[in-house]
């Protein structure tokens, strides 16, 4: 069974590469960067660039769909390089090819504000798509970079879905009718998304779970049982929003940037402004193996399983990657 | 034949891409950057990414020897990217990474002056490497990107030679015993650079030539025959430094960067500021043939013209631009 997780932002280390192999993980989506301008997203791509260095046994980075299977072949995870804000474009839309050939393959049109491109989901006006984010999004579908619309508004998600030729991903969110977190996404968008052939990644961030830290692994999975109903089985995966080992100074960076002199508690408050607790039945990447089990547990067929846990994400990267055939 | 030119710098335009074409040029080692930062470089990068984009029948990007085989198949010219001073990795050996991901495949670690790694030939004082220097050197070494001497000094290049574990290049310049010019090296330079297994590229770049741009072709194979005995004839190819189409701001770009506020008139002087005019026998990218000629008329057998006209360039890329065997 391939195993690919569509979002993590761990304060990466050995430890939690090691636990990459330990618990069988052959490809992560790995947020490279937020509000950082290009420069210092280069900066974060040379840490990468180190990490891959030091730890070759463990880790490399990821450019294709061939390289998961690389990855299972080899022992190790295939760390393809994501963007959840536009930042690193700057105003420049010659960045996108230049990232691409650096390795991003996912770009979030926006974190939780308005961008140059579109309306974060935490914006009281939604503009859809601006005209950079159009132009944009047209040059991210010609070489090959996934527009990715976790933290968008729901009319700039639903444009994004309509003007993007190819199709795109949602690769950390749930269904706003099973918890209505302003990140969650409507049915109307999940529809949208997997008629396009688009594909969304469930979300463990307590956040974004029904009880929080409390959400069992059956009310998780039956959750995702009833999601396939909506979108289809070949149209989802796992996007955990894995945070781990990261001080709670990160997510104050996550949610204020450079953009206020306030304080923005996103999706937290003033009483707990940090990163929330992870349920116990997922604490760090030994610990797929109970989601595949708990997807079993609700009905899942083995090949069902195997498509949600890597298979879907297998076949999205594939068709994503490459330069659009012309 | 494979044809291989060793550095150029060119006002880039259809016209001139359309010259590679019907002159059967295979692959170009192009500048594209000289005193530019990283971010200005990057921008450089974007220039070539939209003639890529525009000219896709006539040039591509080379990144591999390989490449230098589809073009021949495929009747394009591969386009091979170098810097002529490594202002482009400002401060950060992580740059060096980086830049080679984005396809640089040379670079100078001095333009005329003092830089961070070396010393440029025009300085009084030459440090040979400098601390960051040999750390470049190793770094560049290890992912594949050639060292390349051209416009350094005596000493800094004999350590250059000696410090890289990798054969290094001078890609444009010629025997100083031939013309006593600043920028050509001395035969110590090119005996320990033949004998490190490098490569010389032999400059028709005016104030590099015996004569100037009066310099006659015969005169110039003549010259190649000489350096052949010296160097051995697997260790020179062609390096034309062929400015064609530049306005004279570039030239004094090239040598005034933002490093003064009197003006420097390199190689030129404040009579003749500007580019001198190339020689009648190679004016542009299709007379390469005459070139061919005139070797077979000093001498050299039809097997030899092919390795000096591109087969000792296309066998030095092969080793060198991949990552190094560890």
């Amino acid at each position: 069974m391939t195993l690919i997780d569509g979002l993590q932002y761990a304060n990466w280390s050995e430890k939690v590469f090691r636990q990459m192999r330990a618990g069988g993980v052959d490809a992560v989506h790995a947020t490279i960067t937020y509000h950082e301008t290009f420069r210092e997203t280069v900066l974060n791509i040379e840490a990468w660039n180190r990490w891959f260095e030091q730890f070759p046994d463990l880790i490399f980075q990821g450019r294709t769909a061939a390289d998961v299977d690389l990855a299972r072949e080899t022992g190790r995870t295939a760390i393809f390089f994501g963007s959840q804000n536009p930042s690193c474009i700057e105003d420049d839309i010659g960045l996108v090819e230049v990232l691409h050939t650096l390795g991003l393959r996912f770009m979030q049109l926006t974190y939780n504000n308005q961008s140059l491109l579109a309306s974060g989901c935490y914006e009281a006006e939604d503009t859809g798509l601006t005209r950079m984010g159009k132009a944009v999004v047209a040059e991210m579908n010609r070489v090959g970079l996934v527009v990715d619309m976790s933290h968008s508004g729901e009319r700039s998600t639903l444009a994004a879905i309509d003007h993007s030729t190819r199709p795109i991903a949602i690769t950390h969110a749930n269904p706003a009718s099973w918890h209505p977190a302003l990140r969650n996404k409507s049915d109307t968008v999940l529809r949208a998304l997997a008629e396009s052939g688009g594909m969304l990644g469930f979300s463990i961030y307590p956040h974004h779970l029904k009880g929080g830290s409390a959400c069992t692994l059956a009310e998780f999975c039956q959750m995702i049982a009833r999601t396939a109903e909506l979108m289809g089985v070949g149209r989802i995966g796992i996007g955990t929003d894995l945070c781990q080992d990261q001080p709670d100074s990160v997510v104050a960076w996550m949610r204020n940037g450079r953009w206020t002199k306030d304080t923005d508690f996103g999706e937290g408050s003033a009483a707990a402004p940090g990163f929330p607790p992870m349920p116990d039945w997922f604490q760090d990447n030994r610990h797929f193996g109970a989601i595949a089990a708990g997807l079993a547990d609700v009905g899942f067929d083995t090949g069902e399983v195997a498509q949600i846990m890597g298979g879907n994400w297998r076949a999205f990267f594939e068709a994503s990657f490459g330069r659009k055939a012309t």
